[in-house]
């Protein structure tokens, strides 16, 4: 392992041990990759086990061949008792496994091999540990956000007049993947299929979607109804691109709304009403807010301008302007109206509050920040305005 | 719902709720987007409830708005139990779930909020049942496979001298998406992650992925280590292009090789070994032979041939030479040499014997085939052959 890989896997190892001792448990199994890549820097098909003490075991299947002299190899779970005995290891008595990835086969298998151990659920709390960034996780959002903007500067030259909504999208999809885009997109839980973004176009914004986006669509196949649908993109409707940011591990989340050939009076305003928004948040801001005074404070303003019916949806209206991000699109904090979660130094988080004007289309920006003590830093650096194709 | 959609959900209706009694349970919940796209014909955020007979209920917590008496909104599980005594039907006391994709956290919460009925694991059935399809399912199939080949008869004209393998491929994904592929790519399972598929140029067929596919790669990001890896193509090395099949709900799945500029004499033989593979399959095939023989026998061709030692990976050997296709692109059966499943009319599967080559890279196709009273069904119709970019 190369140095930088140590500085930052040591101390979340070091945060996970502590998180095993504060839910009195003996230890802890990793079955993900997202946290495999975060604790070892590398995925894996296998198990990552944690003691309150000591370098972490892995017990892998596939690859073959890592060189890391903690790896052990395994073609099954069973095998795990034997290989702890000869460890001189303790059978966990009370384990904490990652319950909300893992499936219940899976979980009920590995119960078994251990000798049925007590469980309780890791998930949310790894998920608050991630929520607070290192200062190089912070700088691959940022640097996720720069080539974001650059791909997004692309897209007057990718418009071409009488293009359909999914035309426009697949040649932003060829850029970002000429930019280094993963292709794969990251989130948790499920309800979240999703394949490199959203882009909506004229009144296939309004359409509602069974996941937990912020807006839907139709989408192109009855398997995955969201976002573009073939809508024909004309003069006087808006396109909202919010194509992902996945150009590090750690990703930024950005939106940006167009116009064809001019901008509707009511998008104008929508769109401006959003960028309000964000200013608002970002001079009243401090550091301990909890989420829902965000949400609040943006509520306030959307019914002051009388957008309370197009705020976030019309037909189905989403509960939150915004989430945080990292490794997964939608990590904590969530900004919903009743949330407890507290914005603090060194989380991320992108904030989306949107509007859909039946007849027109979607209208509003999305900001990646970053918390500090001191305040926002907006790591979304582009033009704000709504933008004419 | 339209005929067709009732022609098809009605019988697949009816084959669950005869597993349902075979597995000796009161009813069955499925939470799967794949499986309620199966039983519905459309996607929703909430379970499907079945009992041996009658009407599946669909208890909805979005979208809102579905047109389908059958639908009750729900924001939680926990309101299940009322809305059954409602509708004058009995709690589950033995329940069938989806334990190998339902989380341990989700299941948990579902068995508590139906006061902890005993539960049982209908996964396995389902995909049992998925496997065996019905003239629409195979015609999907078809239609995406014509559609597969008529983007790789593109390659040549996308290829670039100079070119990664990345460029290449996202050239292949641009054209896929032009041509309706869904984009997402559905498999079943832990440790599947892929994006569009796999691209692999020269010795980074080698590379060895957690992945369950066939080949692995080093791929982009740590995040996901699996394919196309920014190698450069140069003269006498192959590229094999193992993109998606998804044009339909129903896929394909299909391989082939290209050499660049020149076909070293190695990879000329072993491309052939795997046309050869093919040829005898199709040849000896009969409809109830077990999975098992079909790999015996493409591995006994492969021992005849002294290839052996770079048969499905070099470093990692893959020990399967095919899979059924269908909604998912990993279903029943698989090809292995210990698989007691037996292939049946109405199965699809891809066969994909494949070698790599050090030096050089991978070789080898693979077609897509149905399985008929008669014998086998080719469904890639495209030139087998190692061909020059």
């Amino acid at each position: 392992m190369n140095g930088l890989l140590l500085h930052e896997t040591g101390p979340r190892l070091e945060k996970v041990r502590q998180t095993i001792i504060k839910m009195q448990a003996d230890a802890c199994i990793i079955t993900t990759p997202v946290n495999h890549y975060w604790l070892c820097g590398f995925i894996f098909d296998g198990l990552l086990l944690l003691y309150p003490e000591g370098e972490p075991l892995l017990f892998v299947k596939r690859p073959a061949g890592i060189a890391d002299e903690r790896v052990k190899a395994i073609r099954k779970p069973e095998q795990i008792p034997d290989l702890l005995r000869q460890a001189g290891l303790p059978l966990p008595g009370r384990l904490l496994i990652e319950a909300d990835q893992l499936t219940f086969s899976a979980a009920t298998r590995l119960q078994a091999a251990l000798g049925m151990p007590e469980t309780g659920n890791i998930s949310g709390e790894l998920r608050k540990l991630r929520a607070i960034k290192s200062p190089y996780e912070l700088e691959q959002i940022r640097e996720s956000a720069r080539i974001h903007a650059e791909v997004y500067a692309l897209i007057p030259t990718l418009y071409r007049k009488g293009m359909t909504d999914l035309e426009l999208q697949i040649e932003i999809e060829r850029q970002m993947r000429l930019h280094g885009s993963a292709g794969i997109f990251r989130s948790f839980g499920e309800n979240m299929d999703i394949f490199m973004g959203s882009l909506l176009a004229g009144d296939n914004a309004q359409t509602a979607s069974p996941f937990d986006y912020a807006l839907g669509g139709a989408g192109i196949t009855p398997l995955l109804p969201l976002g573009a649908n073939g809508t024909q993109l004309t003069p006087g409707s808006t396109v909202m691109v919010d194509m992902a940011g996945n150009y590090r591990p750690w990703m930024d989340d950005m939106t940006r709304t167009y116009a064809i050939e001019y901008a509707p009076a009511d998008a104008l305003k929508a769109h401006q009403v959003s960028i309000d928004i964000h200013e608002a948040i970002i001079k009243s801001f401090r550091p301990g807010i909890p989420c829902s005074e965000l949400y609040l404070q943006a509520e306030e303003i959307v019914k002051e301008n009388g957008l309370t019916t197009c705020f976030m949806g019309t037909v189905q209206q989403a509960r939150f302007i915004g989430h945080g991000v990292g490794l997964e699109i939608n990590e904590p904090p969530v900004l919903t109206p009743r949330s407890k979660e507290i914005l603090e130094p060194g989380m991320a988080f992108a904030l989306e509050p949107k509007f859909v004007l039946p007849g027109i289309g979607a209208a509003g920006i999305e900001n990646t920040y970053i918390v500090h003590e001191e305040g926002l830093e907006k790591v979304t650096l582009f033009e704000e305005a709504l933008m004419c194709l």
